[in-house]
């Protein structure tokens, strides 16, 4: 497991997404927390716990090689002193499409990040698709809110 | 608003499903914190965010009356000084169908809680389908990770 240290919850969820847009499987892992309690659900799956299941979930989804481009915004973020929260809007987009068809496909991702020994890591991600969702401009502009 | 409290983010999570059987709006949203930046996702649905448009998804939902049961398991919790994680699976059934058509319809679910000054609030609900979601042991029996 990689010794990346993430001084904050965001520097954790640059890198997660990062790791996603290059399907670096190390590189998302690094980000995780060694921790058996770590939770991942992709977009219309199911619920994978632990490791073992987090890390062949995104063995998966990366088996296909790069190609989507995400863009996201922060739309709320909550931060104690050792759990973070953000809820994110994804966008994603395919190279290699004409820009016409390049409809994004939104998700919506509800990812939660621990401050541990080695630095803030993630602990939930949780995605589903979003339909319908609305547009709107992010009211806090990466200024979470701190509750210490 | 009322002025219930939670002394515990259990206690929150539990009138949370109490009040979605009941179809109880009011019990509804006096789990959720007084605050805009509260996140609720319904299975399939789009982000709502902000007391009003949480209030409004739930009267949605509740306009058909009561009429599904649900059982939670906790698989994961991790509670800090102010901020705690849930991960639960519901299962909900529909009354008044025959036992052998009550197939439980799974959602995963992250529920995220507030210590607030009225104690204990939801400030994030994401539910979405779970297909094939394996039916596991807890492995905490409602013991939640406790990092403070």
């Amino acid at each position: 497991m990689s010794g990346k240290i993430f001084p904050a919850a965001q520097d954790a969820e640059n890198a997660f997404y990062e790791a996603l847009e290059r399907c670096d499987l190390d590189g998302m892992m690094a980000v995780w927390a060694e921790d058996e309690d770590i939770v991942c659900i992709h977009p219309t799956g199911a619920r994978l716990t632990g490791q073992d299941e987090v890390r062949r979930g995104w063995a998966r989804i990366f088996a296909g090689g790069p190609g989507a481009r995400v863009q996201t915004s922060l739309q709320v973020a909550i931060s104690g002193m050792m759990i973070a929260v953000h809820s994110v809007h994804e966008n994603f987009t395919i190279e290699g499409q004409p820009r016409s068809d390049a409809v994004p496909l939104p998700v919506v991702a509800t990812n939660v990040y621990l401050r541990t020994a080695a630095g803030w890591r993630m602990i939930v991600h949780h995605g589903s698709p979003a339909p319908g969702e609305p547009e709107k401009p992010s009211p806090r502009g990466g200024a979470p809110k701190i509750l210490h």
